[in-house]
C-alpha cells in the first residue's frame, strides 16, 4: 500500500536517514544534536541545546512548519546528573528557542550513549501541521 | 504554520512541559511516573508502576480519554533484571490499570537513568480518541 | 470515549502486548528484535538487524501495509561501538529490507539494555496507510 510523503534529507547520513518525513498532518523528525554545518559541537549542554534547536527549526523550515508545530519531544542526555547541573540553562535555551513556554509534552531520558562521544544530547521531535 | 492544540499542565515543571497535548485525533503524554502529588516514590516497581498509570489516567481525563485510548507505550526501566524479577507484578499492575488486556504496542528499554535516582521506571504513552 | 482499533497479537507475550495497533492512518508497532519464531536470536549485529526487518514485515503485512508505509523508525542498540564498527553491514541489511533508500526518519539511541541479554538491537516504528 503506497502512502505520500514528503521527505527532506540533509548531512552526512543524507542515503541512509531523512531528517523529516511528512505524511498527513503528521511531522516526524529525526533526533537533532548539537552539531553545526561544519562537524563542530560546543561543549557545553545549553550550546548543544541552542544548536540541536538551530537544527529543528531548519527541518521544520522545510515543510513551513515553525515550533509552534512541534508537540512530542523525546529528550535524549548522555548524563542525568550533568542536565540536573545545567538545569536552568537548558531550559532558558529551550525556552529561547521556542519564543516562549512550549506547548509540547517532554520525555527525559538518561541512555548509555548517542551517536558520537562528544554529544551529550539529542532532542526527537514530532510535529503537526 | 499555526496548529490548533489543546494542552495540559501540571505539576513542579508546569512552565517547562506540558504533561498532555492533543492536536487532531491524537493526544501526546509525556512520560508518566511512580510519584504521587505529594512528591513520593514507593520503592517496589509494581507500586510504580501502579502510580504511573494513576498519573497516565489523570492526564487522559483531561481530555475526557480512558485507558481505551492508549494506542501506544514505551515503558523505560531503570534496571531490567529487576523487570524480570517483579514481570509478574508489573504486568498483574498493568492489566488492572487497564482493567484487561491492553489492546497497546509496548517497546521496553533499559535506559541509563530517569529525571531522579527513585524511579525506577517511566511510561511515556500516545493515544487517539 | 471509545476508538477504533485493529490489534494484532503473536509471539509468547501476546496476552501483554500488541505487535501492532492501528488507528485512523497512523499504525504503531512494538519494538522488532532479531530473533527468529523458535526463539532464536544470530550474534551477529547485522544478522539482528535483518531478522528485526524480517518481523517487522510479518507486522505491517498484517495490516495491508509494507516498507514504504513506515515514516519513523527508533533504533535501540545495546552498544554504540559495535554499531559504528559494523555500521556498512547494518545498513545494508537495512537497505535490502527496504528495498532501497528508506524514506523514513530514524533516530539511534544506545540503551542500557533490552529484554533479554542477546539482543544487540530493538526497532521501533510509526507506519502510515
Amino acid at each position: 500500500m503506497t502512502v505520500s510523503k514528503k521527505v527532506f534529507r540533509s548531512g552526512p547520513y543524507a542515503d541512509l536517514i531523512a531528517q523529516g518525513v511528512k505524511v498527513g498532518d503528521t511531522l516526524y523528525l529525526s533526533g537533532q544534536v548539537g552539531m553545526d554545518e561544519a562537524g563542530n559541537t560546543p561543549e557545553s549542554m545549553a550550546e548543544q541545546v541552542t544548536l540541536a534547536y538551530a537544527n529543528i527549526r531548519a527541518v521544520l523550515a522545510e515543510f513551513g512548519a515553525d515550533f509552534d508545530n512541534i508537540v512530542d519531544e523525546t529528550f535524549l542526555v548522555t548524563s542525568v546528573e550533568e542536565t540536573h547541573e545545567n538545569l536552568e540553562a537548558i531550559y532558558t535555551a529551550r525556552a529561547e528557542a521556542y519564543g516562549g513556554i512550549p506547548e509540547v509534552t517532554q520525555t527525559l531520558i538518561g541512555v548509555a550513549g548517542l551517536l558520537l562521544p562528544e554529544l551529550k544530547l539529542e532532542i526527537k521531535c514530532i510535529a503537526h501541521l
